[in-house]
């Protein structure tokens, strides 16, 4: 009963099968392989967005660090909510790849900027002409950090501020199926047609190795971002590798049906710990990440059934967690957890 | 009959296997899994240096850009030869991750630095007070860009001058194992014992997916070398993905076969060429890369045999090539080529 | 009527009879003058620190760049007021300066951090592990962005938290001589006594042309920070001319008449202004600069008379303004003022 | 006799004269002064360039670092001669300003690149694909590191290999002024009408306190040009000190005059030193700087007399020698250091 981390499951069998073929034979190295350009090709089509600039990276981190740098100037401000992974979880890895740029925290209920809150950080930062950091880019993460979700309308309302700036915007999408399979969006209506510019587009954390894409809706800066990524250390010799995944995630909807498999079991977890009295779901659980509240006991009760997660004591004497489903938890994992949590 | 590139080729059965095994289940991320444990352990046990830090990332570059990082002030200078990995082909990654250290070019026949050309170069360098940057430190690779081979005598009569000026000494080994089968060093005898403080230890070119360990004796930095991989993006969720890798390689000396086959191939093809009239090498052949130059026709007639490697035309009409050899490559590639090269 | 900024008035005479001084004849460039011999002398006596390390800059900005960079590691979190000058006016200098250190913003009434509001910046970060940015240091500002003074025992509040996490401290004192003659401190027991490492002593507001001093307590970090100085293009070739204006300020107590006579003034002004019905000061005015509010009105009454300062209109139709007093502002300047405001 | 270094004199007359006066009164502070609107006006006007933005800084190195980093990109070579200021006096300014660009040293004899030299270090630089740093820009001193001068015909020889590959060119001026005089160009036909695109240009070395413009022909990168001057921590809040430095230097000619007297005084020393047996130059003299090698005695002899210089032992017995006039050197003091050498 693994709720600790999507990290802490494997890849797909899909996933791991593309690689073991992949890793077959001579194939020309750093991103020159056949396989990358059926990715590309595909990533394209399931975007709507035919002249897409794709590349790939191995980490979360580096696709968030390198899309940033790529669009926001060293003396700009990269608008994001105070609980953002780039803001928090990423050990100054974007202020290292902008050389210096800033991070402006916006606050939100529930993991989520408002159009207020970001309007209103918009409004107290650039104005000081030559003596502060400008406005830069503006990043969005869907599904939150509170495992709450953006809808296309949401984002939109979002990257209207940024657009009405100048400015570009970014969204994280480190679980960007998840996202889609919570609020039945297209990839496009939930990225250029909502207003973004580049895409951070998860693989590691829903069933693949380790592999993202990030995707530039204009191409335009196509070649900056190779050399970043060069430069950064970020591209791969065997790259055929990080192709493989990505083919084999993308193919016939797997990286939809790994996501709603998570989201499926997030939300029966979720029933189930609604049925448990004195249980409080801190945030709205909308996908496949929930921080449930109990009474004192419910750790030592779930622990002792074998269940793995992150937990910790609230002042009130209560209890806090965070459960993560994966692509891999099935209704018997569950259903163990809430029958071992039941006082 | 591929020549082209190290990086051309897939992983061991046995690397693929450990991954495959390593995919079962659920584990801890982020480095802190059990694999990481006993590659720890192996790769301490195989450098008798019970003390080191032992770190893994997916990329050479990464691998060489974060120990230069740790070991070099910004405004420090890294000594290495003018035709060095780190110098010429990684996008200026190392002035990147130092922000901004200057890389200073030591001249040398065939690839290697003379202990001369070091120290003529160390003594023009950071004689000017503060105006000038101060030296930082040294960086060799071995096996070099030129396809020679170091002793460590010749590594040792190197860091023996970074010594005498208090500096730390780098390897880049990116083909750290064809450097020892080639010299019949141990590791030990190659690196610490030679002077060495931080190595980079390859993985990828030797019959991995993409893992590279960087070894520090001392353990003093340690802490460091984390936050500046975890910043640089380099830092896997699914850790144990590098780990299993690492600790196939090393298991039963399979790292240590793979570059014996690889370079007994490239000594069968540099025999091969010697047969051949009008062969000349450009450099000694010493692990499994060359550098051949022979007259008009050989390329002709070698791709209609099928080899594919890095072909140019020297401007005497003649023909140059670059030529590896890898841990897969075979008697009757080698021989398959010679038989095509033949006039 | 000048009271937009403390950068609008001149250097007063005795610093610019210094600097005609200086101009005769030939000296030793680059800061190895006799002039800057004699400023640490005299810097070390009045900050009762005969072993700290003194060098000159020409801006703040400079000034406390240099001195973070020198303290904080890149992934590093400098905790600071959320209007501090380094986070607000430096365009992100700070940031540039350390390759990509985060400020980490504190709130607090009137420009001021409390210990509870750093106490609780602090719990929330750098607890992450790797994942986060590490603790780095403490910047307090004194004179505030506010106009207010943090006492010699309010300074060891904060800078007590910081040293029992292991951080250094920085003063940021653009106005260093104005918070001393607010509290009546001695140099010392506003900076060592009190726990801080390292002070950029501004010279620029207070009657120089152009000149800052960081003072580090321990000179540990001398060589490097020199190193950083110069790689930041911070080294004067000319450097007698910054070491003359600074000898000037401090001999016989200059700058603090200086300071004294700009806090008077703002006294004599705070007065005047508590005088005149519905004025009221948005922050407790203890030094040379204060944010009065008005009723509408007073804007075009004050600069009908010829008064300079930053104007805005308040939400509720009421009026702001921020005024500075400075080393030559007289009692008529005042007076006059105060005149032109009175309905 | 100071023959040591242009930056052992103060400022000329009418420069301090200039700073005391804009030292009455008020002014605006940030560059906003009246004083730097008519700099530029007169800059543009001596250049040609009715365009051209044109700001200050207090130091070359600072001027040198800013312009390159608004011109060449992180992954970009900077192309310059070997012994170049901005190579081997700045301490990795450069590296640091333009976060971790490469520069790409050419030889050359007498300080000065050849067009094939030059083209010989561009045809081996960015041919490697995203693996080796981009061609970026290149960057010419005029007056050389060893005091010869490139006529505007040689510098458009350079920019025109710049050009061709689509690279902007940068003309450290640092001694503006002399290369000038040395060669009777116009300032137009020395920088844009020779294919330069932005300009360090020199006031401190030539008679100033410590003020250098920078001119940028393209006014296009001049809000970018002032974000990293303020984040770099070069902009004066008294910025009308710096101003009225290079108001004054221009007006009337004075800065021609100025170092119309130092490369007069130049040619009267070399012309001294030629009539002295066994003093032989080792670079041509062509304007203010000369480094003559006379037999062994010669220091002692000078020294004797009192004259300050850079001093040094060759190998072979014999001594070396850098000698600089200044804009303040009088015929007196040339004839007095030929006496006292003289045997």
């Amino acid at each position: 009963m693994f709720f600790a981390s999507d990290n802490t499951s494997g890849a797909a069998p899909e996933v791991m099968a593309a690689v073991l073929r992949a890793n077959d034979g001579y194939e020309t190295s750093y991103g020159a392989d056949a396989a990358m350009q059926r990715v590309t090709a595909a990533v394209r089509a399931l975007l709507e967005a035919p002249e897409a600039a794709v590349y790939l990276v191995a980490t979360g981190t580096a696709a968030n660090a390198l899309a940033l740098a790529t669009y926001c100037p060293p003396w700009g401000a990269v608008f994001c909510h105070q609980d953002a992974h780039i803001a928090v979880d990423e050990c100054g890895a974007p202020e290292f790849y902008t050389n210096g740029a800033k991070l402006v925290l916006v606050p939100g209920d529930h993991g989520k900027m408002t159009p207020d809150g970001l309007a209103e950080a918009m409004a107290r930062t650039g104005e000081g002409g030559v003596h502060g950091v400008q406005r830069g880019m503006l990043s969005v993460t869907n599904v939150t950090e509170a495992g709450t979700v953006y809808t296309p309308t949401e984002v939109a309302a979002l990257t209207a501020l940024a657009q009405a700036k100048g400015l570009p915007s970014h969204l994280d999408g480190a679980r960007f199926a998840n996202a889609l399979v919570a609020t039945g969006a297209t990839p496009a209506e939930m990225t250029w047609k909502a207003g973004i510019d580049v895409l951070s587009f998860g693989g590691t954390k829903n069933g693949c190795l380790g592999v993202e894409a990030v995707v530039m809706f204009d191409p335009v800066k196509a070649w900056e971002f190779e050399l970043r990524r060069k430069r950064g250390g970020h591209l791969f010799s065997k790259h055929r590798m990080l192709a493989a995944q990505f083919e084999a995630y993308l193919q016939d909807g797997l990286w939809l049906r790994l996501a709603g498999q998570a989201n499926a079991m997030g939300a029966r977890l979720a029933n189930g710990l609604a049925a448990i009295p004195g249980v409080v779901q801190k945030h709205p659980v909308q996908a496949n990440m929930m921080f449930p509240e109990w009474p004192a006991g419910g750790h030592t009760r779930a622990q002792a059934g074998g269940a793995q997660y992150y937990a910790w004591d609230l002042p009130d004497g209560r209890e806090g967690a965070r459960l993560v489903t994966l692509w891999n938890t099935t209704e018997a994992h569950v259903d163990g957890f809430l029958a071992a949590l039941r006082p």
